[in-house]
């Protein structure tokens, strides 16, 4: 894979992205802007609310940077949220302060004949705009990542109407109609190549797929629901885009992380803080390039364990080809100064 | 393993719990004994709250042996729950209708010293008394199982204060202060290993542990608070109560199920519905019995897509030594004629 890595460019994350094992391996970290950062909580507190902030281009470009500026990150992510593909369905969200996102939830085959693909890209031109921005501001070294829910994850929201405990409803649906709940799959399929083309056009450079409840299926569903879908999505936005890094990121797969890994075809599989780094190193990075997985909460805790547990990760994981995040976003509790404790760590050893 | 199974006795789930592989393998189900069943929430409604209802001996053995009136089950499992455990350490546990456990809680090593294991016994002794008079009421054919929660998970409603969404409070406190969290994993493992050794000699013939919170945590804390406390608990079970089978349930821990089935010393390994059947068959079955996993979700839902994957289990499970059972517990919404339907097939075929 080495070879196809020297040809991509300068970008340390794009060779990593493409095979390259690097002696110093690429680093940003999920939720890398948002609360933990007074930067960010001085522009929010502004803002009416957080879609407001997703949907005003000079906010979204500058909270995505402010992480950059302050760390030097190897990549910037689009400051944006999962749940503005069901806003652009057409589906009603929105997010009360510390409640989370509320949805009119859609429970059925009728309900869906409220949410149309069709002017998605209209309703969501403003996110388009923010990364125009970003691509135009970020230093040359830096790497822009775009994404999007998977179907799976983003339909909980849609059908459990917010967060779940226990993701009964969906389950439900889709136990005793799959084929009717595959209608909603596929409508997220559809909406998810579409959204991460129009990033992709727009200037980002890899895309992420979050799969954060990826693990609460049985392995028959799982195939059906994740996998399946997530195949659909890759093949169509590489007949589109060819070359562009797709990172997958199945969050609590398990087992199944390495069935994930073969048969959707991303490029990249992330790993969450729960993943075996043996496992990691044997199985899936023989294969293609791995991301991960610091715990965010010894994030919180700093100090040597973080900087043992870090080291153990890069010690697994640099040998092949490899980015450092964590296992799951940022919590707004972490001290920055660990954030910079742990850049230092994967720079400098 | 088959030779050994011959020896234990007549009762169909010690058989297959001794490793011997049953043409038609018993069945029981996580909390078959709760709200689902009309004559459960008629006994409860008469009760001021959970505990009361757990601590009554009367009311106690009358809930377990309802599930084993209306469906002849291979096992009754003791009513009650795994914050007894902190109730009879002294700790303050309240259930609140539609809000779950409430603690007191515990979150460093000074708020330790008010937990004391010495009078648990006699703290829990209503319940010893309940598992006495089960003993005595079950039809000879039927095992009764007695249970504890592991330290790890009982931990987590004791730092937390009840249920939790991301635990940050106890994975902060563990990974900040490890030697200093051991403490009170340690006081679980003696607290545990007195409660079950209780349970055992009132009349329970094979005990479980619920470590329903396993999986959240990466591969070295799940070594050290889980795979290490299961190991001490078993191993001083089994000084005191020899050929005691022992089901461990680390529900969530995916990959790492092989190292706590090989590592731990229980006898027999709970699968959760996210197990791959494959994976507990090639990997797991080897070595010791297993029990599993139909998602409860499927069991509401009912039908068709209930029937297949029961089968699925059956087909993959039963040429070894095999527990039918959910992947967790029974939902509150599970129509009662459903699990009449899932106990035929298992029955049946």
């Amino acid at each position: 894979m080495e070879q196809s890595g020297r040809v991509i460019g300068r970008k340390p994350i794009l060779r990593a992205l493409a095979g390259e094992a690097m002696a110093r391996p690429p680093i940003w970290l999920m939720r890398q802007a948002g609360r933990y950062l007074p930067e960010y909580r001085a522009v929010r507190k502004d803002v009416a609310d957080f879609l407001e902030l997703c949907f005003t281009p000079e906010l979204a470009v500058e909270v995505t940077l402010q992480p950059i500026r302050r760390y030097g990150f190897d990549a910037a992510i689009l400051f944006s949220d999962i749940l503005v593909v069901p806003h652009g369905l057409g589906q009603k969200v929105a997010f009360r302060e510390g409640e989370g996102p509320v949805l009119e939830p859609v429970r059925s085959v009728a309900d869906l004949t409220a949410l149309d693909p069709a002017p998605l890209r209209e309703r969501l031109a403003t996110v388009y705009q923010a990364v125009r921005g970003i691509a135009a501001a970020l230093p040359p070294e830096v790497a822009l990542i775009g994404f999007a829910g998977s179907p799976w994850t983003v339909a909980t929201y849609m059908v459990e109407g917010g967060t779940s405990r226990d993701f009964s409803t969906i389950r439900l649906w889709a136990y005793r109609d799959p084929i009717g709940f595959e209608k909603l799959i596929d409508l997220l399929v559809v909406a998810t190549i579409e959204h991460l083309s129009a990033q992709i056009e727009a200037g980002v450079e890899i895309v992420q797929l979050f799969d954060t409840w990826a693990g609460i299926l049985p392995e028959a569903a799982f195939r059906r629901f994740v996998i399946a879908p997530t195949r659909r999505i890759v093949a169509g936005l590489l007949l589109r885009h060819p070359g562009v890094p797709i990172i997958g990121f199945p969050r609590g797969a398990g087992l199944l992380a390495e069935a994930y890994a073969k048969e959707t075809g991303v490029t990249v599989i992330g790993l969450d803080a729960m993943m075996s780094l043996g496992f990691a190193r044997d199985r899936l990075q023989v294969s293609l390039p791995v991301q991960g997985n610091l715990d965010p909460l010894l994030l919180v805790a700093g100090g040597a364990a973080m900087a043992a547990q870090a080291r153990e990760i890069l010690s697994t994981l640099s040998g092949g080809p490899f980015v450092f995040n964590l296992g799951h976003g940022i919590v707004p509790q972490t001290p920055p100064e660990h954030v910079q404790q742990l850049v230092d760590i994967v720079r400098d050893g």
